[in-house]
């Protein structure tokens, strides 16, 4: 069923206050019509079996229920000079739940505050479109020292790396999840010129482990799909 | 090194004639000057160390060897609403051999003959970038039903489904993999409204095996890069 995402204080009892932008797509681009059903999800599992109704509200009929939280699995991406959007709605489709974007030595870009909105706004869109009850977090852009700074080495957390004698992803993250397939998993992809060595070597020094997506050159957004779509179905195959 | 995709017939003895879209690309795009060298490769295996000169011409120096042809991997993809120009160029990035795009019944897009060299020239370019001798070869669209019909059987040939509980693309790769690793794969991705249930019968009975990317919902273009990224990644760990 079309879903959107609410913010809960737009609820009062059983009501629901629509903004001007949710009634727009709720009528416009979803083409519901007065007395169809829809559900309300604040982005967090919650959801709601809803009504609309006329002047910008909607009946909250009865609360579904709240599917189980999936296990982080957060993409720290060195951002690209372009599709970005792409990565982030493509990465909520895989089922990610963090995204962290990341500015390497490398990076080219240097994305105004404005983007962060734009990315989580995709996020919604696309977690509604492919009925994520969790809308994946997107945090600020980050210099690369700053956010390994003070990291605690953890099992689970993928350093990937181009051109490189690494192991697989693949082996890696299947060995990991048939043991503990609620492990947290992070994963990390360069920017298109690569990371610098010492990058690599401080991230090894933080615990991260070396991986390669394989001997072929992606570019850096193929890379975190490609990434995803690994893990995505590592975590398929052992449910 | 830098690489452009030449016709064969381009060469005479050692000198490689080059044209005007040849020299704009090596000249401003590359910033190649005269005397420096690129690889110039016919696209199907062929390389050849070359030199540029003035005027248009390049200095062929040495043939390259020719490395070896990789095994089949067919990506047939009922053609999406818009973004297959991505899909191209990541299913190249990720190993493609063939792509035949398909209109199916819920296909909703009828592309232009210059589509399809638009798309073959964004396979090229992707080849040239990412280092990849061959290219892969696009065959024009075609309708569902003239596509399958008189296909004989032959493991290897998967069609993707949604939203059922078949067997998971992954698990299906590694396991016939395994045995065969330079197995002929051919990969069907339906389009943004799934495929009609006539159209899985057919396809099941023309001996595909049905899999599945798994349990979310994954729009057309993204669905085409995990089933490659997914082969890609099998196929890597069994070098």
């Amino acid at each position: 069923m079309q879903r959107i995402t609410i913010d809960p204080t737009q609820c009062v009892a059983d009501t629901l206050r629509l903004s001007d932008e949710q009634v727009h797509y709720l009528q416009r681009v979803l083409r519901l019509k007065s007395g169809d059903l829809f559900i309300a999800q604040d982005g967090e599992g919650q959801q709601w079996q809803s009504q609309l109704m006329t002047e910008g509200y909607a009946q909250i009929l009865t609360k579904l229920a709240t599917p189980q939280r999936p296990a982080t699995l957060e993409l720290v991406a060195a951002l690209p000079k372009t599709g970005f959007d792409d990565v982030v709605r493509q990465a909520t489709e895989l089922g990610v739940t963090h995204i962290q974007p990341l500015l390497s030595k490398r990076t080219l870009l240097n994305p105004s505050p404005k983007k962060l909105v734009r990315w989580q706004r995709i996020a919604q869109e696309a977690s509604e479109q492919c009925e994520r009850t969790y809308v994946p977090k997107i945090t600020p852009p980050i210099g690369f020292s700053h956010w390994l700074k003070g990291k605690p080495a953890r099992i689970g957390n993928y350093f990937c790396v181009a051109r490189v004698n690494a192991p697989g992803l693949l082996p890696c993250v299947q060995t990991l999840l048939s043991d503990s397939p609620q492990q947290s998993l992070q994963v990390v992809i360069g920017p298109e010129g690569g990371w610098t060595p010492g990058e690599i070597t401080d991230a090894i020094a933080h615990g991260y482990q070396e991986t390669s997506l394989g001997s072929g050159i992606l570019r850096a957004t193929t890379a975190s799909l490609t990434a995803l779509a690994i893990i995505s179905s590592v975590k398929e195959q052992l449910l």
